[in-house]
């Protein structure tokens, strides 16, 4: 159902979510689109979707909530109009009761209609403003899971995970004001220096 | 069960809720707390709380909410510990199936165990600040319904109602400039200049 007939007319974006879609692009979608938002995806049954809200609602800087789609539609039409949540990702973690299951490439066989999807700012979208600023993203980098409580809301709760890079005293003041300005990306850091301290 | 026995040891806004409590102030809250941040309050049974949520995240400018109650619990115990949402205001409107019922000054008769309070920043937050800055607060001031729709969600829709503040052109650079800095009580004007244009 594409009405786009060159991938010329396309957005950087969207060349790359119809590569994904096409299973001709299936590695991390980091640095596909450089300069545009990127987005953590949540998917929960309706009657999670209250809990999870108000979780992201009382914990914005660990989870800034871009968009709520309604339940069963798997179209992000505030965001991306005509991208489609269920193949547009390379891949799709799976839990069952808290217990995951292996990965998928799409969610053909497992969209419901009362899936509801939150698409959540993610830290990746001020790489392109950090590199031009001259301060390295591509190294010295992990995803750590601090010991930082967050706001419980109904069943939901858990402590910070958190990006941690490796940075010059001088490159983490730049950081810190580069990210400051995308707030519903994380925004600035929530720590520098020894991560024990 | 106030632990509290000297009205110095209060802070402002401790101060002034409890003189509505005790039924001492009766009028606006307006100019009560200037420097403080202040609500406006909407409470919905469960049900509701979802759509109201959500709406909420998808109109973010006309209702960035800053915090959401647990079912039945009455006190706001991140923005204001201790204050009782059933009595700490002046004045209560009342709809019952969107019907307004006439007004109340306490929620003693009306609280419900599924009651979720809803609290909304307000402009009127920003009015010490815009003082500060030599724009006007107190006269030339209205609340008007735009014809501006809202996007809705849910069973919830409506189109935007704004204050509109007639400043001179010198003093409207100066209030979006101020007013910017209060993201979650509204933020920057929607609109300069003529309303009907």
């Amino acid at each position: 159902g594409q009405a786009v007939t060159s991938a010329s007319a396309l957005t950087v974006p969207q060349a790359a979510r119809l590569a994904i879609r096409n299973k001709r692009h299936t590695g991390t979608t980091r640095g596909l689109a450089m300069g545009f938002v990127q987005c953590n995806l949540v998917i929960v049954p309706r009657t999670l979707a209250y809990d999870l809200l108000l979780y992201c609602q009382r914990n914005q800087k660990a989870c800034p909530v871009l968009e709520v789609t309604d339940p069963g539609d798997p179209e992000p039409k505030q965001l991306a109009p005509g991208a489609d949540l269920r193949t547009d990702l390379p891949r799709y973690a799976v839990y069952c009761d808290g217990a995951r299951q292996p990965d998928v490439t799409d969610l053909d066989g497992l969209w419901r209609d009362d899936f509801v999807a939150f698409l959540i700012g993610s830290g990746i979208t001020f790489d392109a403003a950090l590199e031009r600023a001259g301060v390295p993203t591509d190294r010295h980098r992990w995803v750590v899971r601090s010991r930082l409580p967050t706001v419980p809301a109904g069943r939901l709760r858990g402590d910070m995970v958190a990006t941690m890079r490796w940075l010059t005293p001088q490159q983490a003041v730049i950081a810190t004001q580069v990210s400051a300005r995308f707030p519903f990306n994380h925004g600035a850091p929530i720590h520098i220096g020894d991560p024990a301290a």
